[in-house]
């Protein structure tokens, strides 16, 4: 390929466009890929809207991709130490550059809030580069990992998981199930989805899923939702609360994922968790508003645990990776995926996200 | 003694009454106790005003007592086995009646949030008996557990502490302060500056307080605070925030307590808080209203751990009494009781306290 | 029924006996079952060696149990506050008398080692009563704690997992299966099994079991083991690590269980054990002599996490016996039943356990 | 300096050597200093006699180091962000080539395991260059991270501490030492008494030390040790175990750590351990044996928390440093060093290391 074509966000609020890159070499310790699907998250419908600071347009979105080795800047190798050579097909991690010499990667560990930390497809210019999956070719650069498909996992599998995959996973980490939980999450898209997966996978007793639209909702209990909660059928949050209740022994609910990216969700949400039980707050990618909570009754006198959770590391999407491999048949990722676009539909594809036409669109290059 | 002296709280909004009660005598397994001191709590501001939610009127309010063992109701023991015997100075865990078998103890382990969990001078009704400290004797049920005091520590020393001790032992517990943490706490009455003691015995390489007036401040310079801020002569939290952001390489703070009862201090205090922090809401042990926070600023994006604490357990209690015995001479917390009153002062001592003239104050019968 | 017949263990060594006992009457807060099925496990075995310290001889063994009530000493009623009523189809947590006021209990918090704790038809003699499930029938004392049959949970399904069941849930969750982890389970025994059951619904990747004879391996694989080791075909340990290296990428597992009881498991199972993974040591319920482990290797140089884990609480069996109900048409717990024995049989039942001749064996008095 | 010496150990068994060295040029991104100091630790005695494998001899010793910044590589930062300028005093990590990139970094986040790890002074070559302290000069490579001493802290007071200095914080962490819990510490060389340190900052109510000669026990006393107990004076193990349970009610320590590197104080230690207790592994940093213990009474039936400890990273270096600077004078570490040795004398100071008769040993280029 001389020329490469690649969708192209110029600024907020401005239409996509089509540009033509000339085509990349892979770097020493990098590579290129062939893309083969790339996804379409909540993200860049907010990228879109401009909702996220410190985003070097023109951009390039697509951050969670799969493609085939096209090339490798030398000799490459997967976390076990296996060689990826041209032809692998892989996804790759798609944050870089956290630098493992500031004081959050090395005394507080806390390596997703690393300063220096960037996401292909949101953080990287198009000025730098073919970093973003929405684009007929992807350059990785050196030091970014990239992960082979386990056996019999195919692209539409791993993308019917998307960025919702490890994301889900990190909330279920950080929600820290214990065997025979009580789990609610709130919020049907792809991170409620994969949540309500893995809080199953983690030894969950029960998974409730309070959201919407019916789409959503009916894939909720193909995944093994014990009972769904249309949000658009129940618009009062207190029947909301008392449906968790009467599920619950009263109590509410052992854990509580919030992944809506509703603010009004938290308080709700914390109205359903029992009394010492756990709140994961992962829905709330873009700041969408303040919200009003009340210190006693939802924190102090519940003793709640609040967890936020940002970002996800390496060994989210390895895991998840390989839990995917294992439990494709039960869980059949692919089946999330409603429409697939080609580059010149990405506009199209935003369109539809927004309005929840979709559980899970892919760009096809 | 054949009748007994004893403050009576009898509704909220009414005047405290000195009422005579007959002299009880120990059920077996129970104790009766001759009063040494009570103290003057928040809590008892609170009831007085009727800020909780089912308290028993009339009641003798005094929840952490001292006294000397008039007779015991057969051979008892403490925690260790050694005998309680006439004579013995003690002091016993407030809290009764946990149930040990319903969900919250058996299943979620959450002793502090048993439904039949009561606590003298809080939940007891003066109908039942010498239930609460404000008075000359104290009967202690069968199933209470006394603690003598260790050797070395005096009733003044323990009643300097009080129920801030073991609240703020706790509060320190669910923060699980790590070596080297950096601490803010918000408030400096007795649960912030007993927070602020603990802090440092955990492991904290500095302890900032965040309080009024100057007398509670003082005291947390003299305890061990590295630096304090006074609220009234910084009003704008926007400027606490940025104090606090010096003197934490810009970051904020590894772990903050929230131990103030304004639940404003929970939107200032997670500002306080560096990236991937741990939060602790100790202090907002009534309703004081709703606050406005910002789910993915304050939780999400910060990756925040929030923990309300409610309660304490008799393992704080017991572990925060021997260290005070081992630590009293570095910290003198008989030194925190600005004034002393007899019973037929405690409307006073109320008064007192509510507006703050006081930093710990004792009821002497 | 006026008269009950039991069998009683008379001494160590001693042939087993079956006497008549006078009909029980429930206490007040107790209740009188009749036997549906007890179990025979390795511990009885243990019991007739003479191999547990402080057991009060002559006992009626049978420790884990399902009945039906027959009366009850005024109402009762489940953790949930659900009643129990005459007819109703139960088990019942055999641990009883924890104090809930010793040092273990109230500042360990570590219940499972309360010195007054208790176990039916190992702690309780025949003398005072009708305390094993080898007998008509079985009296719960005041205190102790019946759960019912949950729905769609047949007797035969709850002694399927019998005293295993809470016991491998116990295990696993103080391994502390992290999503994705690669466990090693040693020994195919009861608990070794459920073990395996509880790490995959705790969300393991892959679990291997190494044990024997080929009937519980085979047990092992329907219950979804990765893969089994016949320790029988393989007898070198070394021949044996190397095989999990080979199935964890030369690294060993995440996690490892010993639970066979044999004191040499230990070492082997560290060496099988990845650097700074965790091992739980389940198995070890006697005293069955020293081993030789290298502290350097095996501890210090592995960053290696060993827990024992003795005992178990109410809550483990309260949870597993919920996500038997979720879960009993995937693992069909009944089916480890080898072999149901009437009554004068259970000296016959003793002899098949000892020589691993049943995978679980049951008292049908 | 166009020449510098520096002290070789050419290999095993064979004399210590000094020899000449061109001068270094400080790399991009590197470093070269002028040592202040350097430390002899156990390691250098084991290093000597070729306990250890995987050894590059020849070696320049010295792992833990202070030194001037003679010139940089271009401009260098501390963790915090400030710069290091030539004329800084500094130590560093002596760790490096930890990938960040392998299964053991990225996915089970176990850093000191990492086999692409390195450490100044034993895993550097001569050959390499002046990679040790044992000489005038020391090169920083790229990557390796310096710190500067904080205000007040001396290069004596830093090199006090030593290498014990992290690895006892790390124990101690590691530990996770409870407010209020009762501490052995087996060992008082200088990690021993490090942790005895740190796990009074951590919270410990008492630490007790068990260790030889005198002089080390009486460090541990002046450093604040409850009491000491000589093993000289006390032969019989069973003895010691007695003389740690009269001081802990019989039950035995909540958490003991292991620093005498002896393996038979493995099996003693948990004796000394209380039913649930934890047990740190420290001091087994060369194979120097097996031993047996007893599975079922050491692990199970205690219930007890095992936890090797291989190692330190950054964070302990970098928060016990600032810890030091916070209670030098409580603990004034640089009174463990009772002797300091210059180049040509390093042999000598091996021997001194080797029969006890120092606590801490210093060589002085």
């Amino acid at each position: 390929m001389s020329e490469v074509a690649a969708v192209v966000m110029p600024a907020p609020g401005r239409a996509l466009e089509t540009r033509r890159f000339a085509s990349p070499k892979a770097k020493p310790g990098g590579a290129v890929l062939e893309t083969i699907a790339s996804e379409v998250c909540g993200t860049d419908v907010h990228l879109h809207h401009g909702r996220l600071s410190g985003v070097p347009f023109p951009i390039i979105p697509g951050h969670v991709n799969c493609g085939r080795v096209l090339e490798t800047g030398g000799p490459l190798a997967d976390v076990e130490g296996h060689p990826i050579l041209a032809g692998t097909i892989v996804t790759f991690f798609d944050v870089f550059g956290t630098c493992g010499s500031c004081w959050q990667c090395l005394v507080a560990k806390s390596a997703t809030r690393c300063p220096h930390r960037r996401v292909y497809g949101i953080t990287t210019s198009a000025v730098e580069g073919l970093l973003g999956g929405w684009s007929e070719l992807i350059e990785i650069l050196p030091g970014v990992r990239m992960l082979p498909l386990p056996e019999g996992i195919q692209p539409e599998d791993f993308m019917g998981g998307g960025c919702g995959l490890p994301t889900g996973f990190h909330a279920v980490e950080r929600g820290g199930i214990a065997l025979g939980d009580t789990v609610v999450v709130q919020g049907s898209g792809p991170v409620g989805l994969n949540a309500a997966i893995f809080a199953q996978l983690a030894g969950a007793l029960d998974v409730y899923v309070v959201g919407a639209p019916k789409a959503r909702l009916e894939a909720a209990r193909r995944l093994g939702a014990a009972d769904v909660l249309d949000i658009a059928q129940v618009p009062d949050p207190a029947n909301r609360v008392r449906w968790v209740c009467e599920r619950t022994g009263g109590r509410g609910a052992d854990v509580v994922f919030e992944a809506s990216g509703n603010p009004a969700a938290v308080a709700e949400g914390l109205e359903m968790l029992r009394d010492a039980g756990r709140y994961v707050v992962v829905g709330q990618y873009t700041d969408a508003g303040d919200i009003a909570i009340n210190p006693h009754r939802h924190i102090n006198r519940r003793h709640a645990t609040i967890l936020g959770c940002w970002g996800y590391e390496f060994t989210h999407l390895h895991r998840a990776l390989q839990l995917m491999a294992r439990h494709n048949t039960r869980f059949r990722w692919r089946e999330l995926i409603t429409r697939e676009y080609a580059l010149k539909d990405a506009g199209q594809a935003l369109e539809d996200m927004e309005r929840l036409a979709v559980v899970k669109a892919l760009i096809r290059p």
